[in-house]
């Protein structure tokens, strides 16, 4: 491929509408090109990232036994309206009439109509299991798409969906499927967690969610830098906390004024205390009733783990208003001693020796709390956010938070929807039963964009070779010097002949300006074609990831090259 | 590929709301299921056919040096109101609001994108030529979806647009999509012709169609059996026109009475002359005029041929009422002597001697009608409809009028969009130009139902090798017999290893079953592996479209087989 013949038009300037650094750089690079509001037109070396992904993601899904189907993107109202979907889905699924003014949708996600296919097709146990998949362009009316291929409103998906005939049967799917991730991720030589989830609104039993770590990650993990365990913050368990003070010697309680005093650490330093001697007592709203919360003066309560621990639906911090209507207690002097509404504790402050904390009274706090003597909570548990501070669960080793970009998410549905829609099959027993659902999704081009994310230095992409467009750029940097050019020439076809994927920068433009373009297309391998070959029959190999630079014979450098290639793509794959 | 494991459900019955035979078919194989009007799953076999499409397309665009992208699906309708078919574009053009009550439409294909690419992109000759394709889902809101995969909704269509400085570039660019596409179909393995076409509401200023020849084809074309002649029926050019007969021996021309006789076989019977002696006139209504159009007896009038004679845009046979109230002329007595309406005649009529022809009166007609001498028509050309008795105006050879499907068409469009939408370079003289363009569209998706159309019998599809989702069956006859089972399973393997396509029919169904399925799957080769192989080592080889049967033995059947297939597709390359 010539570079001269290529749509690429690069950027100097850093686009004022790109928020983060993969969108900049898609454009910046000639990747992509906005259409209107998250909608983007794929330009070559884009539409080739892209492919690169979406060949992995089907040789392993091919792999782990699931069927390439293509299922339309337009769908009728009335299959959603089986699934109930059709009134819950909000306004990002874009709904419309075709001209006879039937009701249709731009395909968000395809559980109803893939629940359809195996309905139809499907009748027996000898059918069963079955995972069908496609890589499929999807619509969701984002409200306010952003960050470029992050969250847009068309994008390019990978959607796979397993039936079962029992629950075993549907759990081998899922593990197949999360083995299936793994690797596929790991072949796009991304650093990814496999992260326990919520299942959120697509509902099911339980769910991972594949994170590619970056910083500029729309959430938070914590993972361990030992072993594989990863969290979301929300769900990321601290490790058993260890009693180390002496409960032999405990102190009465004693209600001590500590005027204008509402913050554990102006309490604290009053009393001559640290932080975490101090109780710290929280009040949120849990399905509209006020529940209590205490904590370690040095930690934050986690919501969504107070939230399954009260087993509600809903909780957030109540105002101090509400509180002081409902119940006369000051904020700020609040505590569990003497405490007249539920209140709950997490593990932690269970263990604490002479305490300090709110005497419910405005201005006061007691010392000499002690659990079990002073006050009982009406549940214990892990309520706090983990810190970087923390041990892994698993194996005590550290912890490290960081960001994480959602590129893959897999979930175990029930029969959600073969319930609903009524897809059930004929078991061995001769019983009809409704077959048993997982889907498992990849977003497909957000993996290009979280590559780019967790992939780059000031100068522009660093491509995972995997992902990479092509593999190797070929510099010429002296287009009127016949021998420069010949070899330049010889070294592309070479490189071609040689299976290597070759972009041959036949440009006439400064060596500068081709320097730049080629770290900015974060093309893994550059060889650089200039006086040297003619000098002593050298060209440059540098590696755009390490910087590090060979000199290599012409002669050689496609088989040497070549060779690097294959070699380093076997090593991602784990063969 | 396992048969028991692959999600695909023959049937015997022809479902009765197809009414084509590749409808029929790809129902009956399991290869597409309907979802609502117009919109089909592909199951995984139907779309490993289409894969085969598409992959030879890509192929074939990127050697032509076409480059692809993706552009997306869902279109805003500003750019439709800059080209100005926001309101020309019939209901076709499926038109919704996004949640910000923006007007889009769901793309039924992409010149106004890909004009607003270009006009960003490019900005200097030396960006020229460039030629973007695309292969993507496309939607339109047809009124009668049918006959499956030929008319759907929903479609997969291969895209391609050239932009050149120039209209020798332009030129060249079609030029080279005319080669590719030849080779694309070429390599399809697929009966095929371009011919010149109208261009139809896209507009611009000269087109072609690749059509598939087939029974069930919506166009007529009249091919050469000797040559590269084809033409829709409407276009087809008669062989220039001999002169047989001695104009020398000239009659007088005489008035006589055929009461009733309106017809040319009747007014020829009685006249004792033969319809070729006989000047047929007919009168149509020209862009509201009335013209009189002279054909030999024998001869129909081709409107499209009249209507470009004319130089006007409409033309339709007037009705008797119209002619007698505007003329006072009798229809079926009508003549070209002393005809007081403008009248034209077919270049065929100009050679008759001593012809008959209506005599303007009632009951009357002439005979010892000459040209020339008694008449002499505004215009004179080309005005008949081929038939297949004539011969082929190039090389002379037999002509033939057969069915065709369109799969293919490509159109030098000119400027009409670039115009329109102010996509304009710097050209070598420092000016801005408006840049040319041409665009080229092949319905992948319909390529699969044309091969069928083409290549089917009584048992099912017959698929062009390089077409088939599948290159070969095995068939085990005997799963409980060990040594077939053992064989079976070896040769499945060897194939796989040789980098043949194979699907293994391991189900526990009767042998009958299995060759009924493997024929009307249409996989080119079938490989039974029965008791002959415990008797002698051997198991059979049949090719679908042949019939023909050779005896193999096991040990080399696996790379006999590769060995033939890799022959049959380089074959179809033309290498």
């Amino acid at each position: 491929m010539r570079y001269s013949q290529l749509l690429i038009t690069t950027a100097k300037e850093t686009p004022a509408e790109a928020e983060v650094i993969s969108h900049q750089l898609l454009l910046r690079a000639g990747f992509i090109r906005k259409l209107t509001s998250g909608l983007y037109t794929y330009l070559p070396l884009g539409l080739a990232a892209l492919r690169k992904v979406e060949r992995i993601v089907r040789e392993e899904m091919n792999r782990a036994g699931a069927q390439e189907i293509l299922m339309p993107m337009v769908q009728p109202a009335d299959l959603w309206e089986e699934s109930g979907r059709w009134k819950q889905y909000g306004p990002e699924l874009l709904r419309f009439k075709d001209r006879h003014q039937r009701d249709c949708c731009l395909g968000p996600t395809h559980e109803e109509v893939v629940t359809d296919v195996a309905r139809r097709e499907v009748h027996s146990y000898r059918q069963l299991p079955v995972n069908l998949y496609q890589i499929q362009t999807k619509f969701r009316d984002e409200i306010r798409p952003r960050f470029g291929l992050m969250r847009g409103r068309e994008f390019v998906m990978k959607d796979a969906y397993s039936f079962d005939a029992s629950e075993e049967g549907a759990e081998e799917s899922y593990r197949k499927m999360r083995d299936a991730y793994n690797r596929i991720f790991k072949r796009c030589g991304l650093e990814f967690r496999a992260v326990e989830a919520d299942s959120g609104s697509i509902g099911g039993s339980f769910s991972h969610e594949f994170m590619v770590l970056a910083k500029t990650g729309e959430d938070t993990l914590v993972i361990c830098q030992s072993c594989d365990y990863a969290a979301n913050l929300e769900k990321a368990k601290a490790a058993p906390p260890v009693k180390t003070e002496d409960s032999a010697a405990m102190l009465d309680c004693v209600k001590v004024a500590t005027p204008g005093m509402k913050k554990v650490d102006a309490v604290a330093a009053f009393l001559g205390l640290t932080a975490r001697q101090v109780i710290k007592t929280m009040i949120y709203v849990a399905d509209g009733e006020l529940v209590a919360v205490l904590v370690r003066g040095d930690r934050e309560v986690q919501p969504v783990k107070l939230k399954n621990l009260l087993g509600v639906t809903d909780v957030e911090l109540a105002d101090d208003d509400t509180v002081w209507q409902k119940t006369k207690l000051p904020v700020g002097y609040i505590g569990p001693v003497g405490l007249p509404i539920k209140f709950v504790a997490d593990q932690e402050v269970m263990l604490m020796v002479n305490a300090a904390a709110g005497a419910n009274e405005k201005g006061f706090h007691c010392t000499g709390v002690n659990p079990g003597r002073d006050f009982t909570p009406a549940l214990t548990g892990d309520l706090r956010q983990v810190t970087a501070e923390d041990c892994c669960p698993l194996c005590g080793g550290s912890l490290r938070l960081t960001e994480g970009i959602e590129v893959g998410h897999i979930f175990k549905l029930g029969t959600k929807y073969s319930a609903a829609m009524n897809a059930t099959f004929q078991d061995t027993d001769g019983q009809e039963k409704v077959m048993i659902m997982g889907c498992y999704g990849i977003g497909v081009s957000r993996v290009v964009a979280a590559a780019i994310e967790q992939n780059h230095d000031a100068n522009g992409i660093i491509f995972p070779l995997p992902l990479a467009p092509v593999q190797v750029i070929v510099l010429n940097l002296d287009l009127k010097n016949a021998a420069v050019t010949a070899a330049a020439e010889q070294l592309h076809s070479e490189l071609e002949a040689a299976g290597v994927e070759v972009l041959y920068d036949d440009r006439d433009e400064r060596p500068g300006s081709k320097f730049k373009d080629a770290d900015l297309l974060g093309i893994p391998y550059r060889v650089t074609v200039g006086k040297g070959v003619e000098k002593d029959g050298t060209v440059e190999l540098r590696s755009r990831r390490s910087g590090a630079t060979t000199m290599l014979p012409l002669t050689q450098a496609a088989g040497e090259i070549a060779d690097k290639i294959r070699v380093e793509l076997a090593a991602a794959v784990g063969e």
